[in-house]
């Protein structure tokens, strides 16, 4: 088969192995603790993908390195029985354990979702899952033994039934768009942000963290008068970057979920922005780095996170 | 709140807006050709998403340079009346019409799904989906106007039902898995493979590269006698590379589908690798890139390329 | 081609049109009242079903009483103008309405998922979705007239991390599973009531009722020390039928979700029912109708309702 | 709580257990045949759920007659090492296992999935799935010992590209549809067929029928010039009936996947119905029965198939 006439001058070029890892992954963990009558739940998902050098393995198929993700999925298990912790804490003893206790295991990423559930009438063991948002973690052990952890949140839907405009935009042949000073504004809130690497050796009490940032990206979203996602998402950054320092930057990626006002006139009816058709696809994606000036433009754990810019 | 007490020396410095996009996702586009009584159908699900200076919007709500997501739908349907082509024609189309449209649009991210259909009974304009697998694309259009391209196709579901080893691995305390000469191998296959940017300014027929990637891909998994996914993997990647000189490097992410054979000894019965149970979670999950001596080891377009290493 | 020598009885029977319907499904509708600054969202997918005669649409393509599910999709949006109550009140509506505006339409079958939001911050006209459960409504008006609304919720998942037991059950070759006096016990509640048609004749308070029911499920869950799924799910319709007599009959089809207990033996660990697998698949399944003597056993709505015994 | 003043008159009834079954849902089942070289793949997802008298379980976690559903589980797998044969006869071995074994078992409903494989390049075992439907089949065992099998395909999709009208519907004041007499039609078909009972025990080769019932509803609908889906949906059913006097009755559910002809007026082109927006939600949903003349309007195995008419 001929695809190209002019051949490009690397066809001579040895085929070799690039960048790789491998793992488990989506180990479907539930901790409970019961020291006392007054049972705590954690749900997590966890992933874990070493790295180092497993040339033979892809080579001839020789595993003598290969750790098997059975024995990552066993891991996952055997370090529970002693304590979950945070997401990121719990991460981090798995990471420390595959690179402490294989030579040839230079680093690795290990990843978690985390469940939450709620206590049923303030019931000692009975809970329902709260579904409104899922927590995320991601650690990478780099090849130098640093450690980068981004931590995040997603599916965390959010809605503003007025206080959104959107104008003022440049027009061309393709342009329909209408422009309106009063629109539903809908996202499903995807955030991810890095804590800075000193802070990271300094100690940081993830789980505050956590609960802060996700109370400032809804108030955020929540109090902006908003004239573009864009603007909306900004502020939601800069107001967890300004209250948090620990953390480098932040990511975002927020469909705009459009809800399209429905023409009721040839009804014979009117529609002041009350009766709305929420669409499933297309959507706006609007995604962006918040970021303090002087960071890195692309920090390598990036290239390893899906679904972000 | 105060989370850290050490804080780190970043704290002070200016909040800034990194690396940003934004655009519209998941354009579902069907075209038919009807030239002759003989119709062709097209059916794809594009995403336009623009890079350039967008810091007004974000720090202000200006929007004088945000050409509307609603806008680029539009110019998603209005291109593909003149033809589509192969879907990363296509996405040449659009991404050298946003960028000459638009001054300050100085790049962008524009990608495609593509869905096949069979005719029934070679009828004329009647047709059944062929699910097997999705066809894909991403052009990444840089600053600099150089585009790179990276073609792909996923959810392709292949199974061996022996010819597969796995043993010879490493053993620790959390080892339990027995080694075995005969596993059921299974995995969904995700390839992209990125385009030498000067075999794109040749010119590729991208089509017939991607029946024969399919096919090679198929040829080397069924063909292989595995004693790792990672072999197999690899094997796949360097058959491809060495039929492709116009294909820089390839990458893959192949979970391992795990097939258990079910013990049926407690019921009096023998399995003799017959009957297994197929499990969703957890997975392994091998990923690699086979590249060429030389090749960059990260090549920027990955970091926007989603579910890869 | 031949598939069987002896033809039963009635292959010479003329081939007539059965019970059929049609309409628009899944009619994704938000409405916001905002009569004041102080907004309200509702949140609803409804869906719009047809019963009368249709013959001649079937036979020739004859559409003289096929009213296009198209309008079927605007009566949604335009009746929503004028207020949407609760969900059964809502489907009421579009039954009437629809039943009155064309003599051949005999009945139908609506139906409707409301979706809820908090507000974040008790903030005038910013939400966040709460996705721990969705509300359910089928309204069905038969030939005679007759309206029959089954209530219900759906994807409420609950969980006990002790007080569940399962023992005493029959054992045979294909036994292997372990008696246990301490298990994880945890499902995801589909709950369906009908409420009784002269209780609907004589007004309810349908949000009232659907507030109380989700109550009594969640407390009858986390209250009944469980011998069996089965026993806890009658316990969970026993309290529900108690407290409410306008609801004639529930039926609930509850997924036991598996929580494994780990087996960290071999890793030298105990594992005092504190780390489980949560698995996905397969799963126990369990069903019933929770009913007062002298109820018919099989009401016609319960045809038209999927995923129900 | 008091949620009607008006109490029905069954309030002091007696609450008791009606219709209800349990089981194991979804058991993922792969069998390889391996008699010689060339392998067979089967690969179902088998549900399995018992009818008999289980009210001690329900009123008070007696177990007794409580056949877990791990063991109907350990079934599946110990009955698959037997041979698998057509799903239908594999839900027949399975059902007749548990009603013959457990004398308190007095039927039951036994449901499969069947997913294809396709060899790669006619590997002798190595297969690449094939996603373009899937085959399904229910046996339900009522308590009179009389076998009926619903036998069916899903998730086949298919599209025309001209060949389809809908015009001369009736208008009100919320008609804005336009009539047209040329459209794409495209739909997932859904359909099942219930097996006449004397036919049954007459013996049916099940695999020939469904291989002959595909093709001849793929036909059907490539070949009738459609005026209305109903019309399709009625030719389709009829040409299966006609063929299969085995076959009592079949039902379809056919949702009227919208294509969209996109206005491309305002960016000064037309477009004779060659670039459509592929809608999501909502869509069209046509239902019906298509049947011989004097059988039962609703045989009892329809109540428990879910998302059918």
């Amino acid at each position: 088969m001929t695809t190209a006439s002019t051949a490009p001058a690397n066809t001579s070029t040895k085929i070799v192995l690039g960048q790789n890892q491998y793992g488990k992954a989506e180990v479907r963990l539930v901790k409970i603790t019961r020291d006392t009558d007054r049972h705590q739940i954690q749900d997590l998902n966890v992933t874990s993908q070493l790295h180092g050098d497993f040339t033979e393995a892809h080579a001839s198929g020789d595993n003598g390195r290969v750790v098997p993700t059975d024995t990552q999925k066993n891991t996952v298990y055997g370090l529970a029985r002693n304590g979950v912790g945070s997401i990121e804490e719990f991460l981090v003893n798995l990471g420390e354990h595959f690179t402490g206790e294989f030579e040839w295991i230079t680093g690795g990423r290990w990843a978690a979702q985390q469940f939450f559930w709620d206590r049923i009438n303030d019931h000692d063991h009975a809970f329902s899952q709260n579904k409104s948002e899922v927590r995320t973690a991601v650690l990478e052990i780099s090849a130098d033994g640093e450690k980068n952890i981004v931590s995040g949140l997603e599916d965390l839907t959010v809605l503003k039934s007025t206080g959104s405009e959107f104008h003022g935009f440049p027009k061309d042949r393709y342009t329909t768009l209408k422009e309106t000073s009063d629109r539903i504004l809908a996202t499903d809130v995807t955030a991810r942000w890095r804590y800075d690497a000193e802070a990271i050796k300094a100690g940081i009490d993830f789980d505050a963290v956590y609960t802060s940032v996700r109370q400032l990206l809804l108030t955020a979203f929540a109090n902006t008068h908003s004239y573009a996602l864009q603007q909306t998402m900004f502020e939601m950054g800069k107001d967890v970057l300004e209250a948090h320092p620990e953390i480098a930057e932040i990511k975002m990626s927020l469909p705009n979920k459009h809800h399209f006002l429905v023409d009721l006139e040839p009804f014979g009816q009117d529609n002041p922005n009350e009766v709305f058709f929420a669409a499933d696809r297309p959507y706006g994606l609007i995604e962006a780095t918040v970021t303090r000036e002087g960071t890195e433009a692309t920090h390598a754990i990036w290239t390893n996170i899906p679904a972000f810019i």
